[in-house]
């Protein structure tokens, strides 16, 4: 049945539908909303999925990509990105029942003349730094967030609240260090908004927070009003290296066809490199990695930190794929099987391909090259 | 003229033409047969380029690949990747006048019974590894050698002749180490001539081989036929680095429009991400680098290893590009502008990319998503 030419990204649906409902849970447990970010599948089809668990309100790193999910139906899309000036037109033209959720991330931004149909149209978050120091104002310079409230009131923007990510959970090496960066955020929270109660009595900022590390583990969300985690649909060997899943809750994987074969060398070439795996690496014993090699029986005993239990994709090249492995590994793969791939980063997998397939066939379109231009 | 709203892959065509005619020269003086490699532009508007310069035997990395060019008139087509057994059908199904190089890489696909048809159409490369270690017999195997041969002559498969590919070039870190590998593979051409002129008397094999690095240095090619650079058409960062171009011929860049700029944290964000530059990054003065920020006055003076002179495009999200530089550099990038970013590898660029556009505003489609699936 998976009688794949090509690299061919494979998605198990019954494992998506486990671990959206496993987060929608947990959410719905704290009372926090959740807002999940679909840049990691990029498929309307795995949309309906989130559709058929509840989900309504959701996040996309891109205009474009907000576009394509508008098109699909959704129409409450938070663009997770800087608002990028040059695209507002594009964000106006997006369909009349779309809100779209802008973010402002730095001083220059609110002094753009906003035109007044977008004003009336989107809702604005500011983005917060509490930490990851990549986009956004520091969570504690209360100075400058004042006075980014007071120009985007001036305008008559729609202020929602704050927004954040967490991205500094990724270089994380333990649950441990995981957790301390989501107290850091809950105490920086806390001290914002009380100067925020006391500069702004009466007033509501939502806060809006989520990366699939901190979501992922049992850790209290006070003060948080809305989750928008992503990665979690799928995951990869970097979030089971984090402890932020188990090995059956992967759910996506790799099928790339054997090419070449050489035993005596510990090595096979598959047809799978760069361009489909993409070069999102991790370290395993100081070896660096791309992917693991393992059957769908096998994966319930996948561990990043065994890499003598399995083969590890261990270069890559445009289109070629390095496995490395013992001698008896090495002669499971011959020219014509397929090796079944378990990837560092399955976003950046998605992002690479036109389309999912399920285990029994199904075919799920994604925005493939449309996630660079519309 | 360049208002982009999103990341956007501009060319240089007359430094595409310089590149492409500098590199036939060096060819022609030598004798040798000019192959180049269509896997970096992707797009039948630069092979146009090249077919004016006279070329008209091309080397591609997919089936796919064969298949967009061959659409575009092309027929002299060698597919420099290892056979994948699976796609022979695809193989047969390339127009009739299409000539087809196919590799053999290992001693199981010659197992593979070829469809007389498929024997008929195509010419048979054997792949030697001459050092890089991907794929290949090893070229002082000549048991081996002889035995793939005798197995390939016994199914009537026309036999061009070897294949290789120095990509341990690419690692290196002076123009002395790509020399000296060049070196090693011509005496290692000779001993296998040697053998093959003993053992094959009065039989030709031609050696196809050519990699960017030890191309674009004037060394000696004797023994070799054919070359089958790819890079050298936009070179970039990494090949500047290894000391095979000069600034000023570098002829792709990417234009990513600036969305956040922090200038007191020494700072700013692009839109442009690891889905347009790739991953791929080389190591300035021990700092990790995915591209240099650089505009077209400066460019004659970039240099890899002044890292202060030029902001550096520090680390990539999916969407987002950090760039760090002095305050005074980072105070230039205000959101709106476009910062122009000199990639580290122009491969993986190009084959993210739906398009490409020259600096006077023509359009290049590439195969885009289609480097995926056919």
């Amino acid at each position: 049945m998976l009688n794949f030419q090509q690299p061919t990204a494979v998605v198990d649906i019954e494992k998506v539908r486990k671990n959206i409902r496993r987060m929608k849970q947990r959410m719905d447990r704290a009372g926090v909303k959740f807002r999940p970010h679909f840049k990691t599948h990029q498929s309307s089809g795995i949309a309906e999925v989130f559709a058929r668990e509840g989900i309504h309100s959701i996040t996309v790193s891109s205009i474009t990509m907000a576009h394509y999910f508008a098109k699909h139906g959704w129409n409450d899309i938070t663009i997770a990105f800087p608002l990028n000036i040059r695209e507002i037109d594009r964000i106006r033209a997006l369909p009349q029942d779309t809100t779209p959720g802008l973010l402002i991330s730095d001083a220059f931004t609110t002094e753009y003349p906003f035109p007044d149909d977008l004003l009336k149209k989107a809702v604005f978050w500011i983005e917060l730094d509490t930490g990851h120091h990549r986009s956004g104002f520091p969570i504690a310079d209360f100075v400058t967030l004042s006075a980014i409230i007071k120009r985007l009131d001036k305008t008559g923007a729609h202020l929602q609240g704050f927004l954040f990510h967490d991205g500094h959970t990724y270089p994380a090496s333990t649950t441990e260090d995981i957790s301390r960066i989501r107290f850091q955020t809950l105490a920086l929270i806390a001290e914002l908004k009380a100067f925020l109660n006391i500069k702004y009595p009466g007033r509501n900022f939502l806060f809006s927070g989520g990366d699939t590390p901190s979501c992922s583990l049992d850790l209290p969300m006070d003060g948080i009003d809305e989750m928008r985690p992503g990665n979690f649909v799928f995951y990869d060997l970097q979030q089971l290296a984090l402890g932020a899943c188990q090995p059956h809750d992967i759910a996506l994987s790799v099928f790339c066809p054997v090419v070449a074969s050489y035993p005596d060398q510990r090595r096979a070439i598959i047809y799978g490199g760069s361009i489909h795996l993409s070069k999102d690496k991790m370290s395993v014993d100081s070896q660096t990695i791309y992917g693991m090699v393992c059957s769908e029986k096998e994966q319930d005993s996948l561990h990043p930190y065994l890499p003598g239990r399995f083969p590890l994709v261990s270069s890559l090249s445009q289109e070629h794929g390095v496995i490395t492995g013992s001698v008896e590994q090495i002669a499971r793969l011959k020219p014509g099987n397929l090796a079944r791939v378990i990837p560092v980063h399955s976003c950046l997998v998605v992002s690479n391909m036109p389309q999912l397939v399920s285990v029994d066939g199904m075919v799920f379109e994604t925005m493939g090259m449309h996630s660079i231009n519309f």
